[in-house]
């Protein structure tokens, strides 16, 4: 039996990936087992470099930009330990799409010879090497986004055909570059973008830096893995279900979901482009949660409604920055939460359920109202977000399956065999249903103001991200845990809490919410999930990034704390 | 041969809205023909009426709640002059769907009464009868939009199968309720509301008050005529391809079409709800532009975001409005406009090249940088927009005729007979082909900084609203003056600037552009023309609503004083 096709193609890239490796950073030897070693990050990744390498790379974006703004740290010193970081973190886990890491050298160069020249940074970001998912195009970089039929092509038009392939930009890299970035390699997606693990058929899986026999989460898996092992100190992810907030949680970091126009998706690749009843969105993720709010301030830093007719002409709100770090500051009784523990569907693992306890505990500690969250059916949404998905009966992914023959995975959401399409009727009538699901929901949040005690509705909500800490390869059990906030357009950050533990994490004797339910529980393992990064979801109204930011820098300072 | 049910139905309709009008203020004997009085603006109207209640009906918005904010008139009074002068417009144009006079003056009294309590106003409009499109649902009185089979339902759910019949109010009402605003009387539209000119079965034809031959425009229409007769100081009307600013050129008023997201559109009735690639947005129209802005920064005073999922978190941007104002206090140079005389398909009608001269050289004579507009083919986004209208086929508006069996008329643009429905994937395809032309169309704004001399791009770009200065019945040329505008989802205002005059508007010989261009000149008649207003648009980006009401105030007066 010969090997087909489109297995070849796949196979070049995924050796040229590894070929763009220097060798001077290539790890010797095989790559240990899951077995043998589990957990590749902290201690394990570092053995591989200098102590000013570490120094580096386990400084957050902040403090890197304080280094590099100010002449402490060039631009080329902090993107050598990265790209050095990266090249291990991919050959661990699987990770990247695509290395490039001359041309960061090149910028970085470029970077400090200005620096030396007007003694100031180019901008915000002066230095800071950024990665960026695999739907972002880089000027002489190719995008397959997990496809092998867009090798050699622009999003799957061959390159002679389309005169883009690698000399097209996306506005956010246009954007990222403008505030003094350096970019430097592209991050693992799943085919079709619509999974919640991260595999394909040209790296195929992306494991769990924490967790090995663990899924890094979806469908910005490569970045959460990167940042996870600190081969990035942050980059931007999309979200259309939960994409930027299941991997953040997954991997024990920081990601926000914003609402649809602000941060923007011109000029990006995408998965059934042109669906416009649930937006993909384009978000930051970060180890550190002032990180995130300093990739998603800089952007807004360069008006991104002038480049993208998609964005909304709504720069950083300094004065809601301000009110909410008044709120924090007026005392314990200055803010109220919401807190929920499960969709009705399915509860989430025991490992979920003890975050989301850390979390209460150190909200009642600290003195701040709390109420039970009881709003409009989550799984109403998630069942709006799975239609909106399906609409095309998985005709686009078909499509770019049949570029190169190449076959799906099982873990890819949509219908990959083929349904009807809906009409422009059954379209409108989905959006309707979503409206009226958007306003039921924003009357529900109002009336809280009726048992906050604060004279406003809860400033907040606490709740899972998904139903379990990563996730055992196939067996993720709903994306209904964050779809809905898609359907919303509600800002929400994934928030990082504690790690799974076997000794502590047991199931208990319960009675079961669905058949769903208890398909799950039966799932869970308490040592195969032992050490996975446990987080959860902080989430607010529409358009309120400013306001949940802050919230969850202050919460995830505190939890810090309290589990420390 | 018998009468058809449904014409029956619609005769009783139209007779009950007669009926509501109260003995004393019907107009004895029958009215005139147009060709015995083309105009019934003015002193024709004025002789029905006393001296005081001339004197309230011909203060704006602004005048009359400095007056009716600080007790020196009352709620009542004004209430009262503004229901016998909108009964009066009706009679003389059919220009109201809904007439609840009764309501109205209960109303007044309350707010006399609050006022002779607390020594303040309600709220911003305290007092100021406020008129609404006939899509919006009020507490006990019927919403038919037009359509013969609405009569007795709600938005076609029979009254018995929906609650809401009668009990409804959509989020616009109550805001403007809050904000202290009367509600008297609901306005005119088109059946389907696609249409250039407002005709339904239900009151037939609504005519332009200016010169009756002509339309009043649409599908706004009603707003357009009562306003123009000062049976309103103002009111909310539509606009998903120029149903607000097509009336307001038409009949020498102001009227914004805002950007998506600004009002609250929530629980109006509407023509094929939940088509989302181009959406119906609601705007004020009014008198003057300081009464429109009256209008508009008053509902965004409500926090309209709180009760519509689809409202934006931007409230009135002051810093935006003072930014204005300096540049235009600044001096000449302080400001750049772009000018476009026609489409490249149509040239407009004598009438509007006039009026589009006289805003030429009121620019001019100020001193104001003017740049020639050449931006993308307008002619694209139109045909965008037209495909979007018609996704469905027309089964949406076939569905409401069927429910009466009614016929209906020849002006509606959508496809009354039948065709097939798109699907996801060709919807998906138009959605895209918007966003590549909005992104093109951005760029085109941004590049004409290299051409103002200002250091920025255009600030507000000058260009007809429609080919005609009103319309002939059935003689509309092409809705692609106003609905590029709804493609690109950018602000823009009608403002007023003359009126057809027969001695001078007069065809020129001339090339034409297409087959339409000439069509359309061929239709031009001096005479049936004579008097008709012409107005224009001025438009700006995305989301410019606070600066774009400042310029269109601004130029407004000067072109007044220009043309005096």
């Amino acid at each position: 039996m010969t090997i087909p096709h489109w297995k070849q193609v796949a196979e070049a890239k995924r050796q040229s990936i590894l070929d763009a490796i220097p060798e001077k950073w290539r790890i010797r030897g095989p790559i240990p087992s899951p077995t043998e070693q589990r957990d590749v990050t902290g201690a394990y990744i570092q053995q591989f470099l200098t102590e000013h390498e570490i120094e580096i790379t386990e400084t957050d974006a902040v403090g890197i930009t304080e280094r590099t703004t100010t002449g402490r740290w060039t631009a080329v010193e902090v993107t050598e330990a990265f790209c050095h970081r990266a090249a291990l973190a991919h050959q661990l886990v699987n990770c990247l799409h695509e290395i490039f890491f001359d041309k960061a050298l090149e910028t970085a160069r470029v970077l400090d010879a200005y620096f030396a020249q007007y003694r100031k940074p180019l901008g915000p970001l002066h230095g800071l090497p950024v990665s960026l998912k695999d739907q972002f195009h880089i000027l002489g970089v190719e995008t397959t986004m997990g496809y092998v039929g867009w090798i050699k092509t622009f999003q799957g038009i061959p390159e002679g055909e389309d005169s883009r392939y690698l000399t097209h930009e996306s506005e956010l890299v246009k954007e990222l570059r403008a505030a003094g970035a350096v970019l430097y390699c592209k991050t693992s997606v799943p085919m079709t973008l619509m999974s919640g693990e991260t595999m394909n058929n040209i790296i195929k899986y992306t494991q769990n830096p924490k967790n090995r026999f663990l899924s890094s989460g979806s469908s910005s898996g490569g970045e959460g893995a990167l940042i996870a092992l600190r081969g990035s100190p942050g980059g931007f992810g999309t979200d259309i279900g939960g994409s930027i907030r299941v991997p953040a949680a997954f991997n024990g970091l920081y990601g926000i979901r914003p609402s649809v126009g602000r941060m923007p998706y011109e000029g990006a690749a995408n998965s059934g482009d042109g669906q416009n009843v649930v937006l993909s969105v384009i978000g930051p993720m970060a180890a550190s949660a002032r990180g995130l709010t300093l990739l998603f301030k800089s952007v807004l830093g360069q008006s991104p409604w002038l480049g993208d007719p998609g964005v909304l002409e709504i720069p950083w709100r300094e004065e809601v920055e301000k009110e909410t770090r008044r709120l924090i500051e007026g005392g314990p009784e200055g803010l109220a939460f919401g807190i929920m523990y499960d969709d009705g569907e399915v509860q989430p693992h025991p490992p979920i359920k003890r975050a989301l306890k850390i979390v209460e505990d150190t909200v009642r500690a600290l003195g701040h109202r709390l109420i039970k969250w009881e709003p409009p059916s989550h799984h109403t949404a998630a069942d709006i977000a799975s239609r909106a998905y399906d609409l095309d009966g998985g005709a686009d992914v078909r499509h770019h399956f049949a570029l190169s023959g190449e076959t799906p995975h099982p873990q890819v959401i949509l219908d990959t065999t083929g349904s009807p399409q809906k009409v422009a009727q059954e379209i409108a009538a989905l959006n309707v249903e979503k409206r009226e699901y958007q306003k039921l929901y924003l009357d529900y949040w109002n009336t809280t103001t009726q048992l906050t005690g604060t004279g406003r509705p809860v400033d907040a909500v606490i709740y899972p991200c998904a139903a379990h800490a990563s996730v055992i390869p196939t067996k993720y059990a709903t994306v209904g845990y964050t779809s809905f906030i898609n359907v919303l357009d509600y800002t929400s950050v994934a928030v990082p809490v504690t790690n799974a533990g076997k000794g502590v994490d047991v199931v208990q004797e319960r009675e079961y919410l669905s058949e769903l339910d208890k398909k799950t529980d039966g799932e869970y393992d308490a040592d195969a999930y032992d050490g996975a990064p446990a987080g959860i979801q902080l989430f607010g109204r529409r358009l309120q990034e400013e306001k949940i930011l802050v919230l969850a820098e202050y919460l995830g300072e505190k939890i810090k704390k309290a589990s420390a």
